[in-house]
Formats: C-alpha cells, structure tokens, sequence
C-alpha cells in the first residue's frame, strides 16, 4: 500500500515539475531571465545547453539528478579586485584577534595590519598574509566563526562603491544560477575561497545552501566546552586546496559525480572546467573574461588585458578556452548590467 | 518582471509541498508508512518527532532547509556481522588484482588470502587487512573503481542468508527514511565505510544520491591518461576517517550544518549523536540494538549481549543513551520485519 502513496508523492512532484518548467516556458515569452545578458553567443550557448540537456528525446537528454552546475566564486560571481573579499575580512578582524591576544600587538605581521597604513599592508608578502589568516580563520568554534563573519559581511563595505561585497555580485551569473535552477539544475559553488567562509551567506545571496557550497577547507576538531557541550574547532590543517587541480578533485570529494556545466574565470578554474568537459555528451564551459574597467575592472593577462596575480586569466587558458569550444563571457560586450545591487537602484527610483 | 516568475514558482513548489503533505496526511489513515515498525516507544517517537517538527506554529517547527537526518550506514542500514561488507568486497578483489600484478601472488597477506583457507584469512592482523583495503581501495581511477564496485554488488551474495548484500538492508530502516523524506528532510549517510564504495549503490538502494553520502574518504589526484584526457586516480592519503570524532567532523565538511535527528548503532556512532543532541531546539538520536540473534544477530556488548568488535555498543554508551533521551530500538521487539528482501519474497508468493 505504501506504493501507492509513493508513486501519488512521484507523481505530485513530476506534477510540479511540469508546472514550473510550464511556468518557465509561457513567461519566457514575456520574461527574459538572462536579460542582463546581451543577444550573442554566450547567451546563446547557455540557452542552446539548456534547452538540449533538458528536452525529453533529445539525444544530450540529461536526467535531472545528473544536472549538476558548478560555479568559482571570486571574479566569477563576485568582485575579487583588487584584492579578495575574504582577504578583507581576516585584515579586518586583527584589531579583534589583537584585543583578545595583546601580545601579539607588537609582532609582525599583525602590527603593520593595526598600523593601517596601506603602502606598507599592500606590500605584506603571502607568508605574512597566511599568518594573518591562519590567526583569523581558525583556532575558534565553528559557532563562532559563523556569527563573525555574518555580522562582517551584513556590515562591511568596499572602498570603490561603498557597497556590500554581497551588492557586488554579478547580476547575469545570479540570472544565470536561478535560469539553471528551473531548468532542473542543482547549483553548486567550488571555491577556492574558504568553504565555512562562503557558506555564511551562500544561501542568501545565490540561492545555494552550505552543503553546496565546496571550498578550501581546514579541518575541524571535535570535543567539548568547559560546560561538556559538544563543539567544533577550526584547526590550522588543510583539507583540501580547492583550487587549480584541487577543483576536481574536491569535486570528487563533496559532490561525488562530474559537473556538466562550469563557470570560471581564471586559470585556476581550468582543471575543473577540463575535468567537466572530458565526460560524455554535451557539456557547457563559460570563462568570464574581465574586460571592462570602465564599469569593473580589466585584468588578464589575456588578449592584451592588464597583467594581475589576482583572478590571472592567462594566454594560455585563452587559447586553451578557443581550441577545447569553452565561451568566453566579455563583461564588457555581454553584460548590459553587471551588479545585482544596480537592479535595486533602478527600482528605487521609479 | 522575472521577480513575478520567481513567486510563480515559488508558489507551485509551495503547492506541491502542501499536495505532498496532503497525500501523506490523508494516506496516513489507512497505509502505515512504518509498518514493519511494531507500536511501542522507538516507533512512537519518530512519529512524534516528525510531527512536532514539521507541524506550522509548533514550537520545534523546523524549516524544510533545517531538516537534516543523518545516518550510520554498517548495523544500522545494513547487515554488518561478521564482517564489513566493504572488507568482503576487497578480500574478493585479491585475486583479480594479482592477476594484474604477479609479484603480489607469494608477498603476504595476499599470499593467505588466494589460499582460501578460512580460518587462516579470519586471522589475518588488522595491520595485514589495512593492505588489503589500500591495495584494492586506491591505486585505480575512479571511473574504474564505480565499475568494480557496481559489478560485484550486483552479484555478490552474503554466506548465511544467500543473498545480495543490498537485500540484506533494514527494511525499516528504509521505511524510516522515505517517512522522513517524505515530511521535507533530507537523508544523508555518515558511515565509516568508504565514502567512493557506498556512493556507487546509495541511490538505488537507499534513495539516497552520491552527494549525500559522507565516509571515510582518500584523497584523489587529478592527471591524465595516455591520451591526454582528464582522470582522477584514488590515493592511499586518508582525507577523512568517519568514524567516531570524524562523524561530527565529517557531517560539518560535507555538510555545514548540525543534523536535527540522528541514527546509528555503534560506540562509533556516539559524538554524531552528541553533536546533533547538542544543538537548539527538538532533535532525535536513535540506537539500533542487535538483540536478535534469531532473525539476524546479538551483539553489544551493552545489556549482557555477547561482546564484538565489529560494531560494538558498549554498556557505556547505552547508558549515555539511558540518560540522555536516546531512542535504543530492539531490533527484537521493534522491529516486525527485518529485511528489505522480506516483502519481495511474501509479494512473489502471492
């Protein structure tokens, strides 16, 4: 008997499907979900896959548990220049880390951070800046860590925009996440970026719960408080690099099945946009090429863009992205809106 | 515009979540979801669990995003007595892999275990068996391990009941989690085994898709073949060990957020159980007791059952459960049924 129910339950949800993917299809005509996307062959390409992974006979026909997108998350959904929003956060906390240990008001490199001096931070080199986020991503709860950094990041703003980093989201590849998402498409982040970091406001700003959400990851040590209570602590152990050839392989790790879409930006996406193309049948590959410093910035160094150590877009991946068939998105050409916070704007003052 | 698209959709997920809870609600009278549960305590208190927490202005009413059950995978989803059902499968693996590497054939323990002599493998030292699962668990790419794995659980049976292990499964169990997914939790399983090994069969058999499976993982390395194409390749380098601490540890990297209900049956299973009775507000912790030596076996050894080391429940976590509003269930009083395999065999006789 139990069957029954079960198969009225598969028939409810095949019911809902069906009715959003009718939803979908009769607002299309008036609705553009991508209409931050100029007409071109980006867009064209993430309609083309949509429609041929997800139209029932179709020989690129995907069942929906095998719709698996997966996105990196600095410079390709967010602004990373000129220097990670994450990097901001751990600079930012030094005051509180120095308060709660005062010893550590004199020695390098948290007294040049709490001089506030800019030239000298700037010039901080990377054994100095992992110091500086080991001190500030760990040695505390999970609990914790979790209220710091939401309070931040509800709070703090960027010095270009006076915006929150989370204004400061790209509004074609939130259109893109949620167009994906009616399709049928289960989302997920694969970030270099810290895993506990991004999942803090993952769900409110994509759309993407924490369990998908793949990041850099320390591990954490269970044990118990001075009242008994279970807890969590962030130990300064890597886990797992997520980042270059890491991609795939926390991919593995967290998802356990190969993406069939992916969304970079930098050279540090190609081993995951390879290891997503190299499966059978149709597969979409998008780079984010940043192009435009009028309304962002412009960084590459490929195709003659400004060289960067920041989201580095190399020739290589260039030529990589022509010969392998991946799009390569240009801010500047496709994108007639790049801020999901410019949408608000508009609507305020109508 | 797309904001009136996004509430369209929004409202039919709405529908058919009420549809679905309709369904169960009205079905709930005449078909028993749990029937292979008998009335009594352990029964009692999935049923009122579910209902305080999905019941609208109950004060456990927990969000559909916050609906998290987690569950031990050996003894509790499935038969693990004498010996792990991965350790089977990796004892059988032997002599295929000497096939591929000769040298192997007179190096011990793979020397005893193509002897086939019994009792001579049972004496084999844990050291001995942890080259074995090395030697048959990494070395290969992961494409190749799911084919492996997929072809010997489809034809493997166990020695006692002639069975496919995958028939050996708790029928109850299984009716636990389709109940709770049906009231909008989502099932995940933190087992000790190997994360890669139960992946290959959770959707089928539980219902469960490889992105919800949480285990004891090695880490894989991406490269490529001869022809140049993208692989990952399975490494003897132990990423996560889930079991025991490494259950909480494990659930907070794969999943981010604490369980709100929790089920195991082994000492191994005790901090995922503390850590998900840790948290705010109504959470569930249930024990599988094998007290059946009858129907399936009796092992503790907590409550004077005979002592094991093979999922052992220790009189001391028996009486943390006592104390701490654990659920322990008996599989033989609880349970009226203990096989998925059961129903099938009562159905072809009709």
């Amino acid at each position: 008997m139990d069957l029954v129910l079960e198969r009225h339950l598969k028939r409810a949800a095949a019911a809902t499907v069906l009715v959003a993917v009718a939803l979908a299809r009769s607002a299309s005509a008036q609705v553009d979900l991508l209409r931050s996307w100029n007409d071109g062959a980006a867009k064209k390409a993430i309609v083309d896959f949509v429609h041929s992974t997800t139209t029932q006979g179709s020989t690129s026909f995907l069942a929906p548990a095998d719709r698996i997108a997966t996105f990196d998350q600095d410079g390709t959904l967010w602004v990373e220049h000129p220097v990670y929003t994450q990097v901001i956060y751990c600079l930012d906390r030094v005051p509180t880390l120095v308060k709660e240990k005062p010893e550590l008001a004199n020695v390098e490199p948290f007294k040049t951070v709490l001089s506030g001096k800019r030239a000298a931070i700037a010039k901080l080199s990377m054994k100095d800046l992992e110091k500086i986020l080991a001190a500030t991503l760990t040695g505390m709860s999970t609990d914790r860590f979790q209220v710091d950094v939401k309070r931040w990041i509800d709070t703090a703003t960027d010095s270009r925009w006076h915006r929150r980093y989370t204004e400061l989201t790209y509004a074609p590849m939130l259109e893109l996440m949620k167009y994906l998402r009616s399709n049928g498409y289960k989302t997920y982040i694969v970030t270099g970026g810290g895993q506990d970091f991004v999942r803090v406001y993952s769900e409110e700003t994509y759309g993407i719960p924490p369990e998908q959400v793949v990041g850099t990851a320390e591990g954490v040590k269970f044990g118990y408080d001075k009242e008994g209570r279970p807890m969590l602590t962030k130990e300064p152990k890597l886990l797992l690099n997520d980042d270059n050839a890491g991609k795939p392989e926390g991919i593995h790790l967290m998802i356990g099945r190969r993406p069939s879409a992916a969304f970079g930006n930098s050279d540090g996406d190609r081993q995951m946009i390879e290891y997503t193309k190299a499966g059978n049948g149709t597969r979409l590959a998008m780079l984010v090429l940043h192009d435009d410093a009028q309304r962002e910035y412009a960084y590459g160094p490929a195709n003659g863009l400004p060289d960067t150590k920041v989201g580095t877009f190399s020739q290589r991946l260039f030529d990589e992205a022509r010969k392998d068939g991946w799009v390569i998105i240009s801010m500047k050409n496709d994108w007639n809106r790049i801020f999901s916070s410019e949408e608000v704007a508009k609507k305020e003052k109508r």
